[in-house]
């Protein structure tokens, strides 16, 4: 006689991955895939907005209504939003290509993104913030029987002169038994902390110097990207890279401070980073053959929001006016408070941040490319959702960053994707039969288009006369533009060539969103340069950092008016400036203190409510700009293209 | 169909405590008390020598074999020892009086222990380690938008001048919910590290400065001494005390520290410690109405060992040549991580020790009294189990400490007791009738004889010539001597008129216990005394602390050769000069630095391997000594109760 029937359990199955999961009745879709390990695209976070989440009900039933996202011939083929969807029965869902993660894609990134080494920051001592000393003990006598403690404080200030170090309680707890396991003959490990002064945070027996390992990590709201550091040789022993995990709980930083919001929100954001850390140090460790215990330092960098989340910093003041962080600079923190699995003894150290929109990640980018170093005037540009911008050098700089939106990422865009293999990045047109040639990553079939690839066909379309400067198609002047349901639109690839086995096209929503996106990106540059009584003729180098960054087109970013038109020679590419930096500092006091320095000097401007942004941001919503005489080389190429047209 | 059978479960009852437990077969009956909370004494720690645990077994069966602790009398009685015993059935146990501990011993100890308020530590200024300051923050706005730590620390600054604060993260993590809940104005709490710079331990909303509370703690061998501060107002404002529940597993430093030797031994010494601190803590802020959230900070003093176990340090080599402990000065430790009941801001300040038998206890006494503050030749003396020493005045210090056993605790005599309601504590003699006049704590039947009555008893029976200056009794001078079993012994109570209904005797065995405890002690002072030059009639104040030390009676600590014949102004009684040192070190950052100042400034003479010790011990080995013109006031005594005898 049961009081109770037991709840009902139902299988759910994702395909291609092969996971099978069971659920009570009625539970999300989505969230029945994060709970099972199983990635499913969801930009806006689960709130039904994006439509990045379509999943292919195979079997079963699903209760879930039709919303905007979802085409009436979508749902007749039982095409569902996940995170709209509750489980009725035993279901099996397929997860089509376009709301898939590949490991490809980041593999690309870090590959794309080798280091220029000519703007690497210079003039900075090998010095790392955790230091390994060999202290030789006199043992105990009945003459001279102070405390373990003691003698080892003695001895360390004989070696390095300073007195007052303090003591982590981890070491005192095995000090009795290291010192005499050596002999008397100890490694201390000794860290900078925060107050400038050293803290002994571990001791070995015997001369362990040579075993001695750091991290540095960038933490990017899309991936999360690691190296392990021989803090002995000074030399990167193992690099890896992951999808942040955090990704399932939205693809922006507002949407994973929105998830802050519901009960346990924070805690699941730290867990899911600290579990991607985490499995990118196993991997490191795995192939470089290297113990967990010997790693006693981890550098991050990050942007403010990733940075709090992975400090369990409630970042809902960020979201508002005045868009106030907890920290800037944050205290060092043991990792195993964090939930990171290094031995007890190990600290993150975060770098600093300018504000809630200029992150540890710029920082680190300014003084690994050592702007605060130079006199020339510096731009540094990391292109992405939200764009941030450095102006400045040794004297003085000033930050900003521009809200562009996910357009260079592939978002709001309609057949957007991430620069994953099959996404179209380069694109060619000839002038004369008007023929496209696409380039996708990989050679495959198309599947999409990625930011880069956007930009380089926006900028050949105008160069041939297809789109107008206003971002509008000539309807009449290709063959390949035709009416579709969102408008006019450009047909990239026939279904039949496609991967999706669908007509690929350019809609002028898309070019729209693009063109709002590279207004924001360059009308902030512009803005910041004007607010420092600087004109952009000005600017001796552009630095360009990000792994967006990296990929694009320099050529089509002026077309745009993406990138200011400067001569080439101006343009650096850094790849992960964050990476590079948070490396940097692992390696050189001098590098940290420069991040303290910097991260205080920079100057924010906030944009959001800057009426010359607002000016400048308009008058760039045009291709590649209102003011043509701003882009000399580009209007020479269109009035060359024009008379070519003519001719 | 059962493979094994259930494990067998007995039921043990002890009286008259009527706790019950149930323990499988076999269980060791000593374990299964303390796991049940039932105390039984164990001076030995549980390894069979002491006789002090034997328990009435009044229903069922035990396997104890007879030791030479247990007469075929009291075996045939049914009476074994606890620790030897293994339950066999299910059992009723009765636990004497003898081998119980009784509440109103330690009270009488608090009552007892009054600071003699001439001889406190003066000139120090009202500074706790732990302050709080009020913070009135302006409110971020879009051309202020820093971060809430940055905007924190600048307030901070701005009011105590000092920049490098740094900050723990339990502070971090409520930051931005507490600066909005108190409207931008907030209460800081700093501590003083170990490094003598700020640390930010606690933040709260609005103004709590008058809500301000710390702890003082003497953690002794045999009892813990708690005091609840008031920080804002300087007060007491409730104390405690309990036994320490690691006197289940051993009476004195020694077996406690052989105990660590067992598999999990420290972990339960360590526990055991912290629940009699947490015992005391509950009550005293229940005493006071205070919430456990309002208390920051607690300082402790102790006895090197015992402080060692607190902060879970194996303190194994302080038993064996060279005496090193781990820790003299160890760092400040969280409250939480040491298992203490106190919030996660609170931190633990343990008083630094000298050297193995040299503890904080006795460096807070120091500077309690003010010896580092005056140019008067001070003796100051802790008589217990290990006596500890100090000679010296501003300019210098020099300790030692003496292992004179535990007669003064009444261990090793015949019918010792611990100074509880019933002990002897107060005898006199008349000379002419020879007929004893004995007092009891309380008044009530003697149980036995405590160490101050047997320190009476011994120079009264000393001064009437029953005893001779050897130590052995005139058998014929009184007809109380008789000879017993254990050789010749006086009869202090017929068994009509004791409590334990046997009779209560002293012995010749006794006397020479004490006399071994009392030479050691003073050829301690002395070997001390002459090792920096200086003879006992150099020595202007003596300053006798402990709560034992309170309680005997000066003119007999004399006779028998206790205490220098010194003029008795010269005396001084502080009580608990541990406590006292802890709470003033609790109130003022000015005693903490003359703490660790003098912790470090004090030489340390280990007399177990000193020959000028070793001499004047056997000197001493007689009443009151050898060379009796040292005690030219008890060598009239003396001569005039001889004179007397005589007449």
């Amino acid at each position: 006689m049961t009081r109770k029937s037991a709840t009902k359990r139902i299988s759910v199955t994702f395909k291609p991955n092969n996971v099978t999961t069971a659920v009570s009745e009625k539970a999300n879709l989505l969230a029945t895939a994060i709970d099972a390990g199983v990635h499913i695209n969801a930009s806006c976070g689960g709130i039904g907005t994006c439509g990045t989440c379509k999943v292919l009900i195979e079997k079963g039933s699903v209760d879930s209504k039709r919303t905007a996202m979802v085409s009436a011939e979508e749902y007749a083929r039982d095409i569902r939003q996940a995170c709209q969807s509750r489980v009725l029965s035993d279901l099996v869902a397929h997860i089509p290509l376009e709301s898939r993660l590949e490991a490809g894609v980041l593999e690309r990134e870090m590959a794309g993104g080798s280091e220029a080494q000519a703007v690497l920051a210079g003039g900075w001592r090998y010095n790392p913030p955790l230091t390994k000393l060999l202290v030789k003990l006199t043992p105990p006598t009945m003459k001279d029987n102070s405390s373990d403690l003691s003698r080892l404080q003695r001895g360390l200030k004989q070696i390095c002169g300073q007195n007052n170090i303090s003591v982590d309680m981890t070491v005192v707890r095995k000090l009795a038994a290291v010192l005499r396991d050596g002999e008397w003959t100890v490694t201390a490990s000794l860290l900078r902390d925060d107050e400038a002064a050293m803290r002994l945070i571990n001791i070995e027996p015997g001369d362990t110097r040579s075993s001695f390992y750091g991290l540095a990590f960038d933490i990017g709201t899309t991936g999360v990207r690691g190296q392990l550091l021989d803090l002995c040789r000074g030399n990167v022993l193992a690099q890896g890279l992951e999808y942040n995990k955090q990704i399932s709980y939205g693809a922006d930083v507002i949407s994973r401070i929105a998830c802050c919001a519901k009960p346990g929100g924070l805690k699941k954001l730290q867990k899911a980073v600290t579990a991607t850390i985490n499995g990118i140090i196993s991997e490191l460790l795995a192939e470089a053959g290297i113990e967990a215990d010997d790693v006693g330092h981890m550098v991050v960098a990050g942007n403010t929001t990733m940075i709090q989340l992975l400090l369990g910093l409630d970042p809902k003041y960020m979201r508002l006016a005045p868009y106030v962080p907890t920290v800037s600079a944050a205290p060092q923190v043991a990792a195993a408070a964090l939930g990171i699995d290094l031995p007890l003894h190990a600290y993150v150290y975060t770098i600093p941040s300018v504000a809630s929109y200029v992150g540890g990640d710029i920082v680190a980018g300014v003084v690994g490319t050592g702007i605060q170093q130079s006199q020339q005037l510096t731009l540094y540009i990391d292109i992405g959702t939200t764009g941030e911008i450095v102006i400045g050098n040794a004297d003085w700089m000033v930050t900003a960053s521009a809200s562009a939106g996910p357009a260079f990422e592939g978002g709001g865009i309609k057949h957007g994707i991430i620069a994953a293999e099959g996404a179209i990045e380069d694109f060619s047109i000839n002038s004369v039969s008007l023929e496209p040639d696409i380039h996708t990553i990989g050679g495959s079939p198309p599947k999409g288009i990625c930011g880069a690839g956007l930009i380089n066909i926006v900028a050949a379309l105008l160069l041939v006369g297809v789109i107008n400067q206003k971002g509008k198609f000539h309807h009449k002047a290709d063959k390949r533009v035709r009416r579709g349901p969102d408008g006019y639109e450009y047909l990239l690839a026939v279904a039949a060539e496609t991967a999706t086995g669908k007509d690929i096209v350019l809609t002028e929503v898309d070019i729209d969103n693009l063109i709002r996106a590279k207004a924001a990106m360059y009308a902030g540059c512009q803005t910041l340069i004007q607010s420092v009584g600087a004109s952009c003729a000005d600017v001796e180098r552009v630095i360009i950092a990000g792994t967006f960054g990296s990929h694009i087109d320099i050529e089509s970013a002026v077309t745009i008016g993406l990138l200011p038109d400067l001569p080439r020679e101006r343009f650096i590419f850094i790849g992960n400036g964050s990476l590079l930096g948070a490396r940097l500092t692992a390696f050189s006091t001098d590098i940290l203190d420069e991040g303290k320095r910097v991260a205080v000097m920079m100057t924010n401007l906030e944009l959001s409510q800057n009426s010359q942004f607002m000016h400048d941001y308009v008058a760039a919503l045009f291709l590649p700009h209102t003011h043509i005489d701003e882009f000399p080389s580009v209007k020479s190429s269109l009035k060359r293209s024009k008379q070519e047209t003519t001719v």
